[in-house]
Protein backbone atom coordinates (compact mmCIF):
# COMPACT_ATOMS: atom_id res chain seq x y z
CA UNK A 1 0.00 0.00 0.00
CA UNK A 2 3.18 2.02 0.56
CA UNK A 3 4.35 1.41 -2.75
CA UNK A 4 1.20 3.03 -4.14
CA UNK A 5 1.02 6.24 -1.84
CA UNK A 6 4.64 6.30 -3.57
CA UNK A 7 3.47 6.27 -7.20
CA UNK A 8 0.60 8.60 -6.32
CA UNK A 9 2.75 11.15 -4.43
CA UNK A 10 4.98 11.14 -7.75
CA UNK A 11 1.76 11.35 -9.88
CA UNK A 12 1.31 14.25 -8.08
CA UNK A 13 4.64 15.60 -8.08
CA UNK A 14 4.57 15.23 -12.47
CA UNK A 15 7.10 12.30 -12.22
CA UNK A 16 4.82 9.69 -12.80
CA UNK A 17 2.46 9.43 -15.66
CA UNK A 18 -1.10 7.90 -15.45
CA UNK A 19 0.55 4.94 -18.20
CA UNK A 20 3.08 4.60 -15.38
CA UNK A 21 0.20 4.05 -13.03
CA UNK A 22 -1.50 1.34 -14.77
CA UNK A 23 1.56 -0.08 -15.61
CA UNK A 24 2.32 -0.39 -12.07
CA UNK A 25 -0.75 -2.13 -11.24
CA UNK A 26 0.42 -4.95 -14.05
CA UNK A 27 3.14 -5.35 -12.06
CA UNK A 28 1.58 -5.79 -8.57
CA UNK A 29 -0.65 -8.80 -10.43
CA UNK A 30 2.28 -10.51 -11.59
CA UNK A 31 3.90 -9.74 -7.67
CA UNK A 32 0.95 -11.09 -6.64
CA UNK A 33 1.42 -14.49 -8.15
CA UNK A 34 4.97 -14.40 -7.24
CA UNK A 35 4.04 -14.92 -3.89
CA UNK A 36 5.51 -10.45 -3.11
CA UNK A 37 9.10 -12.12 -1.85
CA UNK A 38 12.12 -12.13 -3.84
CA UNK A 39 12.71 -15.67 -4.73
CA UNK A 40 16.00 -17.15 -5.45
CA UNK A 41 16.02 -17.26 -9.13
CA UNK A 42 15.90 -13.20 -8.32
CA UNK A 43 19.10 -13.48 -6.37
CA UNK A 44 20.67 -15.34 -8.91
CA UNK A 45 19.99 -12.23 -11.55
CA UNK A 46 20.71 -9.99 -8.99
CA UNK A 47 24.50 -11.28 -8.43
CA UNK A 48 24.30 -11.57 -11.85
CA UNK A 49 23.39 -8.05 -12.84
CA UNK A 50 26.10 -6.64 -10.31
CA UNK A 51 28.63 -8.75 -11.37
CA UNK A 52 28.07 -6.84 -14.61
CA UNK A 53 28.15 -3.57 -13.71
CA UNK A 54 31.35 -3.95 -11.55
CA UNK A 55 32.61 -5.19 -14.79
CA UNK A 56 31.59 -2.41 -17.28
CA UNK A 57 33.55 0.09 -18.68
CA UNK A 58 30.48 2.91 -18.76
CA UNK A 59 27.99 1.29 -16.58
CA UNK A 60 24.23 3.81 -16.49
CA UNK A 61 21.47 3.10 -15.19
CA UNK A 62 18.08 4.41 -16.82
CA UNK A 63 15.98 5.86 -14.90
CA UNK A 64 11.88 6.73 -15.62
CA UNK A 65 9.23 7.75 -13.78
CA UNK A 66 8.17 5.00 -11.72
CA UNK A 67 11.67 4.29 -10.70
CA UNK A 68 12.47 7.45 -10.15
CA UNK A 69 9.43 7.59 -7.65
CA UNK A 70 9.48 4.37 -5.93
CA UNK A 71 13.37 4.24 -5.47
CA UNK A 72 15.18 7.13 -5.44
CA UNK A 73 17.82 6.87 -2.78
CA UNK A 74 18.89 2.97 -3.94
CA UNK A 75 19.18 4.44 -7.38
CA UNK A 76 21.58 6.86 -6.12
CA UNK A 77 23.14 4.30 -3.76
CA UNK A 78 23.30 2.19 -6.82
CA UNK A 79 25.11 4.38 -9.19
CA UNK A 80 28.11 5.06 -6.46
CA UNK A 81 29.06 1.86 -5.10
CA UNK A 82 29.31 0.41 -9.36
CA UNK A 83 30.80 3.88 -10.34
CA UNK A 84 27.79 4.19 -12.95
CA UNK A 85 25.92 7.22 -14.38
CA UNK A 86 22.31 8.18 -13.81
CA UNK A 87 19.94 8.95 -16.98
CA UNK A 88 17.20 10.25 -17.31
CA UNK A 89 15.22 8.26 -20.20
CA UNK A 90 11.46 9.02 -21.06
CA UNK A 91 8.50 7.07 -22.54
CA UNK A 92 6.59 10.56 -22.50
CA UNK A 93 9.22 12.72 -22.50
CA UNK A 94 8.58 16.70 -21.30
CA UNK A 95 11.14 19.40 -20.47
CA UNK A 96 8.97 19.19 -16.98
CA UNK A 97 9.12 15.71 -16.55
CA UNK A 98 12.95 15.55 -17.35
CA UNK A 99 13.23 18.56 -14.69
CA UNK A 100 11.27 17.60 -11.97
CA UNK A 101 12.81 13.46 -11.89
CA UNK A 102 16.25 15.01 -11.83
CA UNK A 103 15.51 17.34 -9.30
CA UNK A 104 13.94 14.24 -7.28
CA UNK A 105 16.98 12.32 -7.68
CA UNK A 106 19.41 15.08 -6.87
CA UNK A 107 17.00 15.61 -3.44
CA UNK A 108 17.72 12.07 -3.07
CA UNK A 109 21.72 12.76 -3.45
CA UNK A 110 22.31 12.29 -6.86
CA UNK A 111 25.14 14.57 -7.75
CA UNK A 112 24.64 14.56 -11.62
CA UNK A 113 22.04 13.16 -13.81
CA UNK A 114 21.87 13.27 -17.61
CA UNK A 115 19.87 13.15 -20.63
CA UNK A 116 17.55 16.21 -19.33
CA UNK A 117 17.00 18.49 -21.69
CA UNK A 118 20.16 19.47 -23.91
CA UNK A 119 21.52 16.48 -22.97
CA UNK A 120 19.86 14.33 -24.88
CA UNK A 121 20.87 15.24 -28.35
CA UNK A 122 21.93 11.62 -29.38
CA UNK A 123 19.50 9.28 -30.93
CA UNK A 124 19.13 5.87 -30.81
CA UNK A 125 18.66 3.47 -34.00
CA UNK A 126 15.02 1.62 -34.12
CA UNK A 127 12.87 3.63 -31.96
CA UNK A 128 10.65 6.39 -32.63
CA UNK A 129 9.35 8.83 -30.68
CA UNK A 130 11.10 10.62 -27.93
CA UNK A 131 12.39 7.41 -26.54
CA UNK A 132 15.32 7.36 -28.87
CA UNK A 133 16.71 10.72 -27.01
CA UNK A 134 19.76 9.46 -24.86
CA UNK A 135 23.05 11.29 -23.62
CA UNK A 136 25.85 10.96 -25.82
CA UNK A 137 28.11 10.62 -22.30
CA UNK A 138 25.57 8.29 -20.86
CA UNK A 139 23.26 5.27 -22.82
CA UNK A 140 25.12 5.98 -25.97
CA UNK A 141 28.51 5.02 -25.04
CA UNK A 142 27.71 2.55 -22.05
CA UNK A 143 28.56 -0.89 -22.41
CA UNK A 144 25.81 -2.06 -19.08
CA UNK A 145 22.50 -0.55 -18.62
CA UNK A 146 20.38 -1.24 -16.09
CA UNK A 147 16.66 -0.59 -17.37
CA UNK A 148 14.30 -0.67 -14.00
CA UNK A 149 10.83 -0.92 -15.42
CA UNK A 150 11.52 -0.80 -19.15
CA UNK A 151 9.26 -1.11 -22.23
CA UNK A 152 9.86 -3.89 -24.31
CA UNK A 153 10.95 -1.78 -27.52
CA UNK A 154 13.66 0.28 -26.12
CA UNK A 155 15.20 -3.30 -24.17
CA UNK A 156 15.55 -4.61 -27.78
CA UNK A 157 16.88 -1.62 -29.65
CA UNK A 158 19.46 -1.32 -26.72
CA UNK A 159 20.23 -5.03 -26.94
CA UNK A 160 20.61 -4.55 -30.95
CA UNK A 161 23.31 -1.92 -30.10
CA UNK A 162 25.33 -4.68 -28.26
CA UNK A 163 24.83 -3.60 -24.82
CA UNK A 164 24.92 -5.97 -21.99
CA UNK A 165 21.07 -5.16 -20.50
CA UNK A 166 19.76 -5.36 -17.47
CA UNK A 167 16.03 -5.85 -16.37
CA UNK A 168 13.99 -5.78 -13.55
CA UNK A 169 10.74 -7.01 -14.55
CA UNK A 170 8.01 -8.70 -12.64
CA UNK A 171 6.54 -10.29 -15.54
CA UNK A 172 8.90 -13.13 -16.98
CA UNK A 173 6.83 -13.07 -19.94
CA UNK A 174 7.36 -10.04 -21.14
CA UNK A 175 9.20 -8.48 -24.26
CA UNK A 176 11.81 -6.89 -21.65
CA UNK A 177 12.29 -9.56 -19.48
CA UNK A 178 12.76 -11.79 -22.40
CA UNK A 179 15.14 -9.78 -24.46
CA UNK A 180 17.33 -8.65 -21.69
CA UNK A 181 20.59 -10.32 -21.04
CA UNK A 182 20.27 -10.23 -17.28
CA UNK A 183 16.48 -10.27 -16.29
CA UNK A 184 15.62 -9.96 -12.71
CA UNK A 185 11.99 -11.22 -11.63
CA UNK A 186 11.58 -9.21 -8.48
CA UNK A 187 9.62 -6.16 -7.36
CA UNK A 188 11.81 -3.02 -8.00
CA UNK A 189 11.14 -1.97 -4.75
CA UNK A 190 12.64 -5.51 -2.97
CA UNK A 191 15.43 -5.60 -5.69
CA UNK A 192 17.05 -2.54 -5.69
CA UNK A 193 18.10 -2.54 -2.06
CA UNK A 194 19.35 -6.17 -2.59
CA UNK A 195 21.70 -4.76 -5.32
CA UNK A 196 22.91 -2.34 -3.28
CA UNK A 197 24.14 -4.15 -0.61
CA UNK A 198 25.17 -6.91 -3.21
CA UNK A 199 27.47 -4.30 -4.94
CA UNK A 200 28.96 -3.85 -1.56
CA UNK A 201 30.09 -7.35 -1.19
CA UNK A 202 30.75 -7.57 -5.15
CA UNK A 203 33.37 -5.06 -4.91
CA UNK A 204 35.65 -6.79 -2.94
CA UNK A 205 36.07 -9.68 -5.45
CA UNK A 206 38.75 -10.17 -8.25
CA UNK A 207 37.65 -9.39 -11.74
CA UNK A 208 38.09 -13.04 -12.58
CA UNK A 209 35.45 -13.50 -9.68
CA UNK A 210 32.80 -11.44 -11.09
CA UNK A 211 33.61 -13.33 -14.62
CA UNK A 212 32.82 -16.31 -13.62
CA UNK A 213 29.18 -15.43 -11.87
CA UNK A 214 28.36 -13.97 -15.11
CA UNK A 215 29.81 -16.93 -17.58
CA UNK A 216 27.65 -19.25 -15.24
CA UNK A 217 24.30 -17.61 -15.63
CA UNK A 218 21.79 -18.42 -17.78
CA UNK A 219 18.63 -15.81 -18.75
CA UNK A 220 16.63 -18.63 -20.03
CA UNK A 221 16.72 -20.95 -16.99
CA UNK A 222 15.88 -18.37 -14.77
CA UNK A 223 12.70 -17.16 -17.18
CA UNK A 224 11.87 -20.68 -16.90
CA UNK A 225 12.19 -20.63 -12.95
CA UNK A 226 10.61 -17.71 -12.41
CA UNK A 227 7.60 -19.00 -14.06
CA UNK A 228 7.69 -22.83 -13.12
CA UNK A 229 7.29 -20.68 -9.47
CA UNK A 230 4.36 -19.09 -10.42
CA UNK A 231 2.97 -22.04 -11.68
CA UNK A 232 3.05 -24.31 -8.97
CA UNK A 233 1.69 -21.37 -6.59
CA UNK A 234 -1.08 -21.42 -9.11
CA UNK A 235 -1.52 -25.43 -8.79
CA UNK A 236 -1.73 -25.64 -5.10
CA UNK A 237 -4.26 -22.55 -5.10
CA UNK A 238 -6.59 -24.62 -7.99
CA UNK A 239 -6.87 -27.62 -6.13
CA UNK A 240 -8.31 -25.80 -2.48
CA UNK A 241 -11.86 -24.10 -1.90
CA UNK A 242 -11.91 -21.03 -3.68
CA UNK A 243 -15.09 -19.75 -2.42
CA UNK A 244 -15.06 -17.50 0.86
CA UNK A 245 -17.97 -18.47 3.55
CA UNK A 246 -19.67 -15.57 4.89
CA UNK B 1 -5.24 0.25 -25.94
CA UNK B 2 -8.31 1.70 -26.72
CA UNK B 3 -9.40 0.89 -23.19
CA UNK B 4 -6.47 2.75 -21.47
CA UNK B 5 -7.74 5.45 -23.18
CA UNK B 6 -10.88 5.74 -22.06
CA UNK B 7 -9.85 5.65 -18.67
CA UNK B 8 -7.13 8.34 -19.08
CA UNK B 9 -10.01 9.77 -20.18
CA UNK B 10 -12.30 9.38 -17.26
CA UNK B 11 -9.45 10.09 -15.68
CA UNK B 12 -9.14 13.90 -17.25
CA UNK B 13 -12.66 13.99 -16.63
CA UNK B 14 -12.81 13.48 -12.78
CA UNK B 15 -14.21 10.07 -13.28
CA UNK B 16 -11.39 7.79 -12.31
CA UNK B 17 -8.46 8.48 -9.83
CA UNK B 18 -5.23 7.51 -10.19
CA UNK B 19 -5.72 4.23 -7.63
CA UNK B 20 -8.07 3.11 -10.21
CA UNK B 21 -5.98 3.21 -13.12
CA UNK B 22 -3.48 1.07 -10.58
CA UNK B 23 -6.28 -1.12 -9.74
CA UNK B 24 -7.07 -1.56 -13.83
CA UNK B 25 -2.94 -2.35 -14.79
CA UNK B 26 -3.78 -5.24 -12.41
CA UNK B 27 -6.07 -6.36 -14.38
CA UNK B 28 -4.78 -6.20 -17.69
CA UNK B 29 -1.78 -9.08 -16.09
CA UNK B 30 -4.86 -11.07 -15.57
CA UNK B 31 -6.75 -10.57 -18.68
CA UNK B 32 -3.25 -11.30 -20.17
CA UNK B 33 -3.04 -14.51 -18.31
CA UNK B 34 -6.25 -15.61 -19.37
CA UNK B 35 -5.63 -15.02 -22.51
CA UNK B 36 -7.87 -11.46 -23.08
CA UNK B 37 -11.26 -13.59 -24.61
CA UNK B 38 -14.37 -15.11 -22.55
CA UNK B 39 -13.96 -17.89 -21.33
CA UNK B 40 -16.92 -20.62 -20.94
CA UNK B 41 -16.71 -20.52 -17.10
CA UNK B 42 -17.01 -16.70 -17.60
CA UNK B 43 -20.18 -17.65 -20.70
CA UNK B 44 -21.73 -19.53 -17.26
CA UNK B 45 -21.17 -16.82 -14.82
CA UNK B 46 -23.00 -14.09 -17.22
CA UNK B 47 -25.81 -16.64 -17.28
CA UNK B 48 -26.38 -17.35 -13.49
CA UNK B 49 -25.62 -13.76 -13.15
CA UNK B 50 -28.26 -12.45 -15.03
CA UNK B 51 -30.75 -15.07 -13.73
CA UNK B 52 -30.44 -13.81 -10.88
CA UNK B 53 -30.49 -10.03 -11.55
CA UNK B 54 -33.90 -11.07 -13.85
CA UNK B 55 -35.33 -12.54 -10.50
CA UNK B 56 -34.42 -10.11 -7.92
CA UNK B 57 -36.68 -7.79 -6.15
CA UNK B 58 -34.63 -5.22 -6.26
CA UNK B 59 -31.91 -5.71 -8.60
CA UNK B 60 -28.75 -2.60 -8.47
CA UNK B 61 -25.63 -1.75 -10.39
CA UNK B 62 -23.24 -0.63 -8.36
CA UNK B 63 -20.89 1.91 -10.36
CA UNK B 64 -17.58 2.96 -9.46
CA UNK B 65 -15.25 5.05 -11.52
CA UNK B 66 -13.49 2.79 -13.80
CA UNK B 67 -16.66 1.14 -14.47
CA UNK B 68 -18.66 4.25 -15.48
CA UNK B 69 -15.39 4.87 -17.82
CA UNK B 70 -15.35 1.84 -19.25
CA UNK B 71 -19.39 0.73 -19.92
CA UNK B 72 -21.35 3.63 -19.17
CA UNK B 73 -23.47 2.53 -21.91
CA UNK B 74 -23.41 -1.17 -21.02
CA UNK B 75 -24.84 -0.19 -17.44
CA UNK B 76 -27.57 1.96 -18.75
CA UNK B 77 -28.75 -1.19 -21.63
CA UNK B 78 -28.23 -3.62 -18.56
CA UNK B 79 -30.49 -1.73 -16.03
CA UNK B 80 -33.20 -1.18 -18.24
CA UNK B 81 -33.17 -5.15 -19.65
CA UNK B 82 -33.38 -6.06 -16.15
CA UNK B 83 -34.96 -3.49 -14.40
CA UNK B 84 -32.07 -2.81 -12.00
CA UNK B 85 -31.49 0.34 -10.39
CA UNK B 86 -28.00 2.36 -10.93
CA UNK B 87 -26.03 3.65 -8.20
CA UNK B 88 -22.73 5.35 -7.75
CA UNK B 89 -20.70 3.90 -5.36
CA UNK B 90 -16.95 5.19 -4.88
CA UNK B 91 -14.14 3.62 -2.97
CA UNK B 92 -12.57 7.62 -2.82
CA UNK B 93 -15.75 9.76 -2.59
CA UNK B 94 -16.39 13.43 -3.21
CA UNK B 95 -19.09 15.04 -4.19
CA UNK B 96 -17.66 16.34 -7.42
CA UNK B 97 -16.80 13.07 -8.75
CA UNK B 98 -20.16 11.46 -7.82
CA UNK B 99 -21.60 14.19 -9.95
CA UNK B 100 -19.23 13.50 -12.84
CA UNK B 101 -20.04 10.14 -12.79
CA UNK B 102 -23.67 10.34 -12.61
CA UNK B 103 -23.39 13.60 -15.43
CA UNK B 104 -21.45 11.08 -17.51
CA UNK B 105 -23.97 7.60 -16.60
CA UNK B 106 -27.33 10.69 -17.78
CA UNK B 107 -24.94 11.45 -21.01
CA UNK B 108 -24.83 7.92 -21.67
CA UNK B 109 -28.42 7.56 -21.30
CA UNK B 110 -29.55 6.81 -17.84
CA UNK B 111 -32.55 8.43 -17.05
CA UNK B 112 -32.31 8.16 -12.57
CA UNK B 113 -28.69 7.56 -10.70
CA UNK B 114 -28.63 7.05 -7.43
CA UNK B 115 -26.22 7.49 -4.83
CA UNK B 116 -25.24 11.04 -4.92
CA UNK B 117 -24.90 14.03 -2.72
CA UNK B 118 -27.76 13.39 0.21
CA UNK B 119 -29.05 10.41 -1.51
CA UNK B 120 -26.23 8.32 -0.48
CA UNK B 121 -27.62 8.63 3.52
CA UNK B 122 -27.68 4.75 4.52
CA UNK B 123 -24.82 3.21 5.65
CA UNK B 124 -23.54 -0.08 5.54
CA UNK B 125 -22.68 -1.85 8.39
CA UNK B 126 -18.94 -3.00 8.74
CA UNK B 127 -17.25 -0.70 6.66
CA UNK B 128 -15.18 2.20 7.19
CA UNK B 129 -14.87 5.40 5.11
CA UNK B 130 -17.34 6.82 2.16
CA UNK B 131 -17.66 3.76 1.11
CA UNK B 132 -20.22 2.82 3.66
CA UNK B 133 -22.36 5.51 2.28
CA UNK B 134 -25.58 3.82 0.23
CA UNK B 135 -28.68 4.92 -1.18
CA UNK B 136 -32.09 3.97 0.93
CA UNK B 137 -33.93 3.34 -2.48
CA UNK B 138 -30.58 1.39 -3.73
CA UNK B 139 -28.05 -0.88 -2.35
CA UNK B 140 -29.28 -0.75 1.60
CA UNK B 141 -32.67 -2.75 0.40
CA UNK B 142 -31.75 -4.42 -3.00
CA UNK B 143 -31.66 -8.39 -2.78
CA UNK B 144 -29.02 -8.77 -5.97
CA UNK B 145 -26.31 -6.35 -6.25
CA UNK B 146 -23.62 -6.22 -9.29
CA UNK B 147 -20.10 -5.13 -8.48
CA UNK B 148 -18.21 -4.70 -11.69
CA UNK B 149 -14.63 -4.03 -10.31
CA UNK B 150 -15.19 -4.00 -6.77
CA UNK B 151 -13.14 -4.86 -3.72
CA UNK B 152 -13.18 -7.13 -1.68
CA UNK B 153 -14.12 -5.78 1.65
CA UNK B 154 -17.36 -4.07 0.16
CA UNK B 155 -18.59 -7.62 -1.56
CA UNK B 156 -17.76 -9.56 1.65
CA UNK B 157 -19.89 -6.31 3.57
CA UNK B 158 -22.54 -6.97 1.04
CA UNK B 159 -22.58 -10.44 1.84
CA UNK B 160 -22.95 -10.27 5.38
CA UNK B 161 -26.21 -7.72 4.53
CA UNK B 162 -27.87 -11.09 3.22
CA UNK B 163 -27.21 -9.94 -0.56
CA UNK B 164 -26.57 -11.97 -3.57
CA UNK B 165 -23.62 -10.42 -4.93
CA UNK B 166 -22.25 -10.72 -8.61
CA UNK B 167 -18.59 -10.02 -9.39
CA UNK B 168 -16.88 -8.86 -12.67
CA UNK B 169 -13.26 -9.67 -11.51
CA UNK B 170 -10.02 -10.55 -13.74
CA UNK B 171 -8.16 -11.76 -10.84
CA UNK B 172 -9.79 -15.68 -9.73
CA UNK B 173 -7.72 -15.48 -6.67
CA UNK B 174 -9.19 -12.10 -5.39
CA UNK B 175 -11.30 -11.03 -2.37
CA UNK B 176 -13.67 -9.73 -4.13
CA UNK B 177 -13.69 -13.04 -6.41
CA UNK B 178 -14.09 -15.38 -4.15
CA UNK B 179 -16.22 -13.80 -1.79
CA UNK B 180 -18.98 -13.16 -4.72
CA UNK B 181 -22.14 -15.67 -5.13
CA UNK B 182 -21.38 -15.46 -8.69
CA UNK B 183 -18.28 -14.44 -9.93
CA UNK B 184 -17.64 -13.66 -13.86
CA UNK B 185 -14.00 -13.88 -14.28
CA UNK B 186 -13.57 -11.55 -17.49
CA UNK B 187 -12.65 -8.41 -18.79
CA UNK B 188 -15.56 -5.75 -17.95
CA UNK B 189 -15.43 -4.75 -21.73
CA UNK B 190 -16.34 -8.00 -23.05
CA UNK B 191 -18.66 -9.15 -20.33
CA UNK B 192 -20.99 -6.05 -20.10
CA UNK B 193 -22.49 -6.26 -23.33
CA UNK B 194 -22.45 -10.39 -23.48
CA UNK B 195 -24.63 -9.52 -20.18
CA UNK B 196 -27.06 -7.36 -22.03
CA UNK B 197 -27.51 -9.53 -24.67
CA UNK B 198 -28.04 -12.62 -22.30
CA UNK B 199 -30.87 -10.29 -20.66
CA UNK B 200 -32.86 -10.08 -23.69
CA UNK B 201 -32.52 -13.53 -24.37
CA UNK B 202 -33.18 -14.76 -20.86
CA UNK B 203 -36.32 -12.38 -20.50
CA UNK B 204 -38.36 -14.84 -22.40
CA UNK B 205 -37.60 -17.49 -20.16
CA UNK B 206 -40.20 -18.44 -17.05
CA UNK B 207 -38.70 -17.70 -13.23
CA UNK B 208 -39.15 -22.11 -13.02
CA UNK B 209 -36.34 -21.85 -15.70
CA UNK B 210 -34.71 -18.98 -14.79
CA UNK B 211 -34.68 -20.20 -11.13
CA UNK B 212 -32.93 -24.02 -12.69
CA UNK B 213 -29.87 -21.96 -14.08
CA UNK B 214 -29.06 -20.60 -10.60
CA UNK B 215 -29.74 -23.48 -8.40
CA UNK B 216 -27.02 -25.55 -10.82
CA UNK B 217 -24.44 -22.98 -11.21
CA UNK B 218 -21.25 -23.54 -8.76
CA UNK B 219 -18.76 -20.42 -8.57
CA UNK B 220 -16.45 -22.79 -6.59
CA UNK B 221 -15.95 -24.71 -9.86
CA UNK B 222 -16.36 -21.57 -11.73
CA UNK B 223 -12.71 -20.36 -9.86
CA UNK B 224 -11.25 -23.43 -10.24
CA UNK B 225 -11.79 -23.49 -13.73
CA UNK B 226 -10.66 -19.94 -14.14
CA UNK B 227 -7.30 -20.96 -12.59
CA UNK B 228 -6.76 -24.03 -14.51
CA UNK B 229 -7.04 -22.37 -17.73
CA UNK B 230 -4.23 -19.85 -16.66
CA UNK B 231 -2.31 -22.55 -15.39
CA UNK B 232 -2.33 -24.43 -18.61
CA UNK B 233 -1.69 -20.89 -20.38
CA UNK B 234 1.29 -20.77 -18.01
CA UNK B 235 2.65 -24.55 -18.65
CA UNK B 236 2.62 -23.99 -22.68
CA UNK B 237 4.77 -20.86 -22.13
CA UNK B 238 7.19 -22.14 -19.47
CA UNK B 239 8.03 -25.00 -21.75
CA UNK B 240 9.50 -22.75 -24.29
CA UNK B 241 12.38 -20.82 -24.96
CA UNK B 242 11.79 -17.87 -23.32
CA UNK B 243 14.63 -15.64 -24.37
CA UNK B 244 14.75 -13.63 -27.49
CA UNK B 245 17.75 -14.03 -29.97
CA UNK B 246 18.88 -10.30 -30.78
Amino acid sequence: MLIREKLVEGFKRGIVVPEGLIAHGRGECFDYLIGESTQPFALRAIEAAVAALLLAKHPVISVNGNTAALVPREVVELAEEVNAKIEVNLFYRTREREEAIAEWLRMHGAREVLGVGEDALATIPELFSERRRVSPRGILVADVVLVPLEDGDRTEALRRMGKTVIAIDLNPLSRTARAANITIVDNVVRAMPLMVEKARELKKKTREELARILESYDNNRVLQEALLHIYKRLQELASSKLTLDL
